[in-house]
């Protein structure tokens, strides 16, 4: 199948920490409830998996904010949780709730039967993606994503969101082996469904480690970033159409480890607000292992007026510092993003200011 | 009043980077819902309140650890939301939920209205730290506490915990001028209850940032580290008998920000989980602004058999590194702790394999 020919590869060029003339920019979950033209398309949809797993209802909320925002990048739409769906844990979404799974592992032998899924049972993602791929024709590339081995085993231990991340980490203290058991499953499970996804035409995959960030520091390295480690290890290196696909991570709350993510095999590291993105930009530094860094502003600047959206993402640019102009440089590039996905509530004209600012902004500090 | 003299010296000795044969520990939120006797008086009190407020069932529960354990230190029984209370936002804790505030602030008039409380209003507080200090008899020291000033602030905007934040940040962003006017009343009220505890009998106090991590790099030091600092230079540093009264910070998830927290004007900074204390100790370094470092092992730990919290106790004391044995030597020391208040699932004879291994270990280390 001909794929068109890319016009926007601003985005593309940033992960590959190439010079680009404005600061590329896409927001987690940007295709979301804060719009009233997703609210419509997921009532006609009858419910978030309803939505999730119909190609055409997923391509068209994957375009809608396309169609407000000169966005840089086009992120399919779709959960996190699919892969522990298709393991036969019974994901749903309860109205005004958080994902919650049917058939969360409680014992040893529901962990020992775990099995990587087949991917036939997920063939409406990659469907997916073959149609948002071609809906977009070229205008910005689409990334593909899965969460990470360890954020899986959160919600697939717990059965839901935690405030306390009680049963999870007491498997992973009380019986360490059935949590790597567990996450290798995760692992070459998550590997297998980003390459199909890769196949079926993503032009960049992310990783979300929503949860490595409530990990202690030891735990993390042990169990959330060896486990996505095997995953980038197991990627393909290029898409569909023979084109290089570039690899992101993003661990929320994982500011404190990016010298050990530096040795990560990937290209982009997602960082959340509280980081200082020069400090970052130090610590990632030059060389081989350098990493193009993606985000961070926190999604709460967007209930702010406008004029201080504007400032704020004066801030979170200057703090990055000079962007590369020139295309010898190798050090960290800026892909701007929200450090964790956009609020329901946000005022849609709020996003086109952010947008807008980043990019006449950035714009000027090439200048 | 006279005082009983200090039979066990080694938490205020390590507050104050002096060496000791052993590394303290104490465990915040050690009189809680874990022990069944807690539970019981609790029980008789009616509710959260009514025990927080009694000065005989106060003194009764922060008691009932150091009857179990061998801790290094008491901390006064209380919630860090008695200073918003007094101030007329009507502090309840439903059954099975978190505190809530009837009055939450949601309007420039309720905030530009804000004062320091008459201490009068705390005065249960103030009686319960003098009734502590008489029952401890000298057997430990006592750490008296307060919310930090953006950590109440959260409570007083939001009305209840929150998962994202929303109305305090959209107040932070959108109205500054408000929230510093709110910080600063609240940093003064802080500053007042705290030296009420410190005459009451505190040999120590502690300020709970518990909610300064969620704040981006930027917002954190302008709003929450800036209004610590405003408590701390209020602060006695003479307690009632006499002797001098360190100061601990804590911020949950400020690990980012070791470098700014050590120009805070205290003794010690809690640290949590996710914090390696090698780093930490290298990060804070000597000199005159060095610090003790408090914490900081995942209070899921203790949901491990006794054998694993042994080997975790091990990584934690390592983690930090070789203990002063020099009194001439000037670095942080270390106070043991965990990296969060205890989880009201710990079993209680686990704590006690936790103490018993910070003891042996840590005296191990030194021989």
């Amino acid at each position: 199948m001909p794929f068109a020919p890319l016009q926007n590869d601003s985005f593309l060029r940033a992960c590959w920490r190439q010079a680009t003339d404005h600061t590329p920019v896409w927001l987690m979950r940007q295709a979301g409830r804060y719009l009233p033209e997703y609210v419509a398309t997921r009532a006609r949809a009858g419910s978030f998996m309803g939505l999730a797993t119909n190609v055409d209802y997923a391509t068209e909320v994957t375009l809608q904010p396309l169609a407000r925002y000169p966005l840089d990048a086009a992120i399919l739409f779709s959960d996190i949780l699919t892969v522990p769906d298709a393991m036969g844990l019974g994901l749903s979404f309860e109205a005004g709730e958080g994902p919650r799974f049917a058939r969360p592992l409680r014992d040893e032998a529901s962990i020992a039967a775990l099995e990587v899924p087949d991917m036939d049972k997920l063939r409406y993602v990659f469907d997916a993606v073959a149609s948002i791929r071609k809906a977009l024709s070229g205008r910005v590339p689409l990334i593909g994503f899965s969460g990470s081995p360890w954020t899986l085993a959160c919600y697939m231990v717990e059965g839901a969101g935690s405030s306390d991340y009680r049963k999870v980490k007491t498997l992973l203290y009380g019986r360490p082996d059935l949590m790597h058991h567990l996450l290798r499953i995760n692992a070459d499970a998550v590997a297998a469904y980003l390459n199909a996804q890769i196949d079926a035409g993503a032009q960049a995959v992310m990783v979300f480690d929503s949860w490595g960030g409530v990990l202690a520091d030891g735990a993390f390295q042990e169990f959330s970033l060896a486990s996505t480690a095997r995953v980038l290890s197991q990627l393909k290196h290029k898409g569909a159409d023979g084109s290089p696909v570039p690899r992101i991570v993003f661990t929320k709350g994982g500011g404190l480890w990016l010298e050990a993510m530096r040795a990560l095999d990937c290209e982009v590291l997602g960082l959340d607000w509280t980081v200082n993105l020069g400090d970052a930009r130090r610590r990632v530094g030059d060389g081989p292992q350098a990493k193009a860094l993606q985000g961070n502003i926190d999604p709460n600047v967007l209930f702010a007026p406008p004029e201080t959206i504007a400032s704020e993402v004066a801030k979170v640019l200057q703090s990055f510092g000079r962007p590369h102009v020139d295309p010898a440089t190798t050090g960290p590039t800026h892909i701007f993003n929200l450090g964790h996905g956009i609020s329901q509530f946000t005022p849609p004209d709020h996003v086109h200011a952010l947008v807008e600012a980043v990019h006449s902004q950035s714009r000027a500090l090439r200048a």
